[in-house]
């Protein structure tokens, strides 16, 4: 069994929050880090939902200055400090640094941790963290600010297969070897990682943030999880905004594995609807909503 | 009958919100005007549940720079801003220059209204609002930071007693006169306003934001609403903060009419016991619960 991951939707609105969507955040959880994307207002009560302590989260991906986009770090702060947080968080965003050096700015702070700002760039596809078994990327996209989608990408890696390692003789504790250097020697004789074991792809998500549709974002994503901005139904002219129409006839061309419609504009009221209307254009679509969970 | 004025409490929590306590917001409404007295996280929400549209806001006052205590005027403003408000928006508070000049840098605004801040004093007790009917006064009190606290006071007014009015034969046009200026002249002789009408004292409302109990703020509360910081049941020691016990006691030495405790500590899971505690130190004591109303 692969490690699950698990991806939470805190919050399916727009700008303007309901009862029902509340402003843009998004938790993945790999193993044990806790990755926020997006912090709009309530996200710590999104998290308090589902019953996660908001001091597990290593890492903050914001999208874009927007206020549904931010307005939910400012709170997350003070309840880091009131509960006492030493560990640093890391914010990543598009003009980082500026951004939270003013929230700094923003009240009497006194809290006990470091928050580093990561400015991620708003020019090319960059890779923004490296960790043991996944990796993190951000991908310019098209909204009316700059603004950059986030791609979490579990790294490829390979599932010994017992028979053929008893077959070969390894010893166990020469697998993790095997599996770090791909190679192994074993009485003179080279085996390769290949003979013993298999291959299991790295499991993609694709967070979009607000953006018209980028044809890049879709191919990022085939075959993978995609969650993308369709504030309206239909193509609304002169808004920075996707559509379920026009992310779902792309999300097919690429083959996206599960698509994730959401920051669904407050205008549409009926859930079952919006679900009917996605599934409409794109069998593998859903409309996201606030405590939605998807397990990979 | 007297106007209503209507007090909501949208947040009746402290810094680390609860699903069931919400950070600090009190909407006062008088007659068509709508004052938000702190804007913590979710207050925007607080507003939907009550079923009062944020356009009707017409001035906020903070009575310090925690995040608790303004972190929902971030996300109010991008609301406001999205359903096209024209009308300037009032902010008070100490240091309001500072920190509202911080918070529109804190975001790609594009906003088509004018934000007003409006310095108050943490020397001296402040009339900061005057308006026909009522006035708003600024209190210093005394926590970590620069704070204050809110007195809201309707005027003093005349009720007109018919009978009276009939009586000396004063015209129904001269009325709305003698209200004004107090007296009228009728055929040569000087009618006083005492004389056809019953004075109705105004109606005050004070709320303290966070503070240590300060004993002028119980003064201005007597025979009058208060809604005051109890934080905890109990003085905790080196919080800069009021208990129940404290408030309690000072609102029955000073005879409030209506005392309700706010600004709740999450580790008090249990409202009913609680209430049960504050009528215990003091009969006229509630405790604040989110979207508690009270009309006067």
């Amino acid at each position: 069994m692969p490690v699950p991951i698990e991806i939470i939707i805190l919050g399916s609105g727009s700008a303007i929050p309901t009862l029902e969507r509340k402003h843009p955040a998004i938790l993945i959880k790999y193993e044990g880090d806790y990755m926020l994307f997006d912090c709009g207002e309530c996200a710590q009560l999104g998290l308090q939902k589902a019953g996660i302590s908001p001091m597990k989260i290593k890492r903050v991906f914001i999208t874009h200055w927007h206020a549904d986009h931010f307005a939910g770090l400012i709170p997350l702060i003070e309840t880091l400090h009131m509960l006492g947080r030493k560990k640093m968080l890391e914010i990543y965003a598009p003009e980082a640094e500026r951004f939270v050096e003013t929230i700094l700015e923003l009240s009497y702070w006194s809290f006990g941790f470091k928050i580093k700002p990561i400015d991620v760039s708003i020019e090319e596809e960059q890779k923004i963290v490296k960790e043991k078994k996944y990796e993190i990327f951000s991908l310019p996209v098209v909204h009316s600010v700059p603004a950059v989608g986030y791609i979490f990408q579990e790294k490829d890696h390979w599932k010994i297969i017992p028979s053929k390692i008893k077959k070969l003789g390894i010893p166990e504790d020469k697998i993790q070897l095997l599996k770090e250097k791909g190679k192994i020697k074993i009485d003179g004789k080279i085996i390769e990682i290949s003979e013993v074991a298999r291959k299991i792809e790295g499991r993609r998500i694709v967070y979009s943030g607000d953006t018209l549709p980028v044809e890049k974002l879709f191919e990022k994503a085939s075959n993978s999880v995609l969650i993308h901005d369709a504030t309206f139904v239909e193509p609304v002219e002169g808004r920075a905004h996707s559509s379920f129409k026009e992310v779902c006839e792309l999300a097919k061309k690429y083959k996206v594995k599960k698509l994730i419609l959401t920051h669904i504009s407050k205008r549409y009221k009926n859930h079952s609807e919006l679900v009917k209307k996605a599934k409409k254009y794109f069998s593998k679509a859903t409309v996201a909503k606030d405590g939605m969970k998807i397990i990979l």
